[in-house]
């Protein structure tokens, strides 16, 4: 991924993405039941890194496995590339923990630029003293393998109902999180700019106590307004 | 709606109210994960003007609807009377918004009391920011269209499972938010300031190391001491 | 329950609680949807006291059963011993109240350690006034009488899915609630101390910049390190 | 009971019941997800005799407690009445069986009514050869201790969403499962035979053409109608 | 709507216009939960007309207001055109009752196509003697006041999670029940015959062993195939 | 697999097979709201080769994905072994289908044991038509394009709540599907016949009039007689 893109990415907002795509037909891309949980808010932007859970059963989701050097989960946290965001399928289980403090500490320590998950967190305030960005589900003290069995890494997964693909880009803020898919990152990166740009105008508008028809969306008049506004704002610098 | 009876409404709390509706059996007015969003919590009371939704269909739910001069969401805004709460049905659809900074912004300019729904509420800071009280799900990236078409306005809504009709009276605090209906507004305004003043002297005898039984609810000599307790503050002034 | 294994208990966090009972084949112990609702989090341990109840049907759940001497939910009140945590069936009713403030001032001037329940709590505000440590679902307006019916005390109960007995030990702090069967209690005041300490000397590792494979589970080498860190402590005191 | 009310509550259907009830203000007796399994449906009317579960829990529902001397499903199955109702909470778990053919067939030889359960049933078609009529959420293969542990038996409990006291009436029919409280099983003996005979007339009018207005509910000038309707039948016999 | 264009919509499968609607782009057009529940299946075509309630609220849904004039339930019993489908929004709750035997007698009476809610129905049995199509959710004993209280009529609504507008063509078969925009049913009408036409030649050709793969969806090869095929067809008549 | 394992594994019913993991410790093998469709009932006993789905994401659940040479359904149509069973990951969707009858016929056409899915099935009477074995969620309408994506095959999946792995032992009959693993098959296979040989003791005995308590759980002198009784049956032949 482009490192411009990305940077322009990560200057819009989760609800300008999520619009952006919306105009290309995606209502789909919006994380159910994930919300940042570091106080204040880390926003985050990167591409994503995932990995896939199944549910329990007795036989696969024993402490021994822990152990194992192929151990999937396991394998995610030393081997999820520095930049990336890790999306963990939590499948929907906000009572059951992806993660605890070790497991973040590492993520940290490896440059990882932050957690998603529809899953819990666990050991949740020394998690949180960790620092490192996490958009979870909430505490919840059950380790992964009490309703957890591990599945694979960089396959496609569901996360808080959206389908998530190795490479999507994946963006959190105070909104919570959405996927860009990446053919589309470029195009978003070049319009959500702008649309933040009106939605600015927009607001001074309504601020003077403009109503919002002609203002959202623009009447043709509104669009001139605005033309001349943005003009005078680059005049200005 | 009669200033005073509202204004008596004002000073009772939600869970008060909930009560007074319970003796005279309505159990269902409480509207399930609807919460302040405002810190601090910023109570209301106001007759409701109501907003509704159905499911999203992709021919209904275009970017380009919005800008229809009969559009009912935009209508709402534009016409929801000064002092009104504004409810939203949103389908209990907490992962999809309902409104964001700009509509906010303009329902503050029109003096609307207060916004109330079970959807998503999105630029959740900056809506936050705007400073009108807003009882909703909470944060939400995706726009109303994303999960929701336009029905229409003023007409009866379920909102967090409870019917909302245009005109009942709608009060939100700390414990959520309630429905009276009109026909029994002025009863409740009547019996809640009494049903507030007797926990006051509850609480009062609790904190004392009295018992529930015999003070909650009163025995009969505990009713005495209540009346007793009234006089002599009203003496006291 | 032996002082001292309570007084372990709760020098243990829940989510070491939960590991132990998992490596002793116990997955499900930790009440989904049941987390702390004073700021900050007032960690609890203590042998549960439990009160249940059915669904409310009309002719059982009026305001004049509250009076009546037996009634359950208010026995449970005056007699929840000292020391005790009352846990109760709030049949996963986040909508519906538990206790309001008048009960949670009773029960803190009894001695009672906390509360827990998957239900709701009323006056939300000025319960957490209280200053009793309680875990719920969070706020609610309904008194309990608008959604339950009550059954009984001191049977086993469920909560927040989770089976829990009367005489279970119950522990509370960030992560949630979790029960521990009493016949488990020595064992986890036992074990889980020392799992706490190996998880410290894990956490200095990683913040070394050491991998998860080798620390989490140990290695055996990593084992003779950490024992041999152990003694270094214990030299030094 | 008085063997009078019984029989003249088990001719009529549930629907009525249920109306006579809701007539009187209680509109949550009517089990949800509980529905007839035998083909053709076995109506049945009769006490409840209660058994409750609560969530499973590895110590509490291991295949040992089965032979337990006070096993309490156990005990339920050889202590429930002759002509009574076993109802069993199986909390809402329609994958796990409360029972099988096995126990079916002992609660034949005993003479009870039928069972009631919002559990499955396992050993399906065996069970259904046993004969007894059975209400429940339909097939599962689980036993009960995969997803429930033993809890106590004639105690209130929920079934369906429902609160169902020992000694309540159940009745079962093509339409599912309802309750009536034994306080008010004497008034829906007296008032549901009237109501079906209403609605005979009523269904013949609406055959003969004539609107739902003035027909159900009655007109005044239908009223009359209607009491000539049933001289006449009288005088036929 | 055009007679032509509906007698094409009635002799295609649910399965097809859902199909020919997904290559339109929507995908939210079949109500979940909503099936046939007459054996067999009577499928069924029409223009809907809607009828819409909320939650039920013990002022608003009192046996009383069944026999008031402008009661919105009866007045769309008897005002859904003949050749219409009565489309109920029962809110998703298939154990509250949207209709039973006397109006659906009435609803045949008055000729009507049929009745489609993702509610229940009440005297099933009865219900299902009186040879009306309807799909539903199954059967539920209490009668609609007992859940609902009544909203309005000819008003967009939701049903099975689907929205309808008055005057959407609805379609029921054994697959269930699903809507066709009003503005798309012609070209519906138009590709759909085509589609299926297709699909008899691929199962054809897939029961002389040939892979999908080619043949669903066609490539070049196998659309010659198909077209010789249709010509041969033509001239066999 | 071996074959005479799996042999003795289809001649056994699910409820027991259910019962030897039980016994285990497995607790979580059975798949929820998976139940079989044809009529009569078909069992099946096979090893599992799995497909899997991930939410519907608009730019990846187009028509023309269906066309692609990889995509992952379709080669799953054409890849699985002959004497597998298809399971399909349908994301507990029942109201979006996973196959129609023209997969279903090629799955038949290619000597696949039958399909599982917590999906629904499309042109339910036809599909049924081709007589395959299907346990699935029921009926429904739209293609699996309108609510999932491809994901992959032969991966782990869930399917009704349970985890499924590649050659895992599934087992379907009228109390639903079940899931056996690999390293068990063979116990099971050993165990499970003998506890069928003693339900059917227990069944005589307690037809006879035996209570529960004794019976099952067997006593010593149960047992005796037990023994006594396959001793006689074995002489009998």
């Amino acid at each position: 991924m482009n490192a411009d893109i990305l940077k322009k990415l990560s200057e819009i907002s989760v609800a300008t993405a999520t619009m952006q795509l919306l105009k290309r037909g995606l209502r789909n891309v919006s994380l159910a039941g994930v919300m940042p949980i570091n106080n204040p808010v880390q926003p985050i932007t990167g591409p994503a890194y995932t990995l896939r859970f199944v549910p329990m059963r007795e036989d696969l989701s024993t402490p021994e496995v822990l152990g194992a050097a192929d151990y999937s989960p396991r394998r995610a946290i030393e081997e999820c590339p520095k930049g990336a965001v890790l999306v963990i399928d939590g499948r929907d289980r906000g009572d059951i923990a992806v993660l605890g403090d070790l497991l973040t500490e590492r993520l940290r320590q490896r440059g990882v630029t932050g957690v998603v998950s529809d899953g819990g967190v666990r050991d949740f305030e020394e998690t949180l003293a960790v620092g490192l960005p996490i958009y979870a589900a909430g505490p919840a003290a059950p380790a992964h393998i009490a309703g957890h069995a591990a599945a694979d890494r960089e396959a496609p997964i569901a996360c808080g109902g959206v389908a998530v693909l190795p490479g999507d880009i994946v963006k959190g803020d105070g909104d919570g999180v959405m996927v860009i898919p990446q053919a589309l990152a470029e195009e978003v990166a070049r319009d959500g700019p702008e649309q933040e740009r009106y939605e600015r105008f927009a607001k001074l508008k309504i601020r003077e106590g403009r109503p919002i028809p002609g203002v959202y969306p623009p009447s043709e008049e509104t669009r001139k307004e605005y033309e001349a506004w943005v003009v005078a704002g680059e005049l200005e610098g």
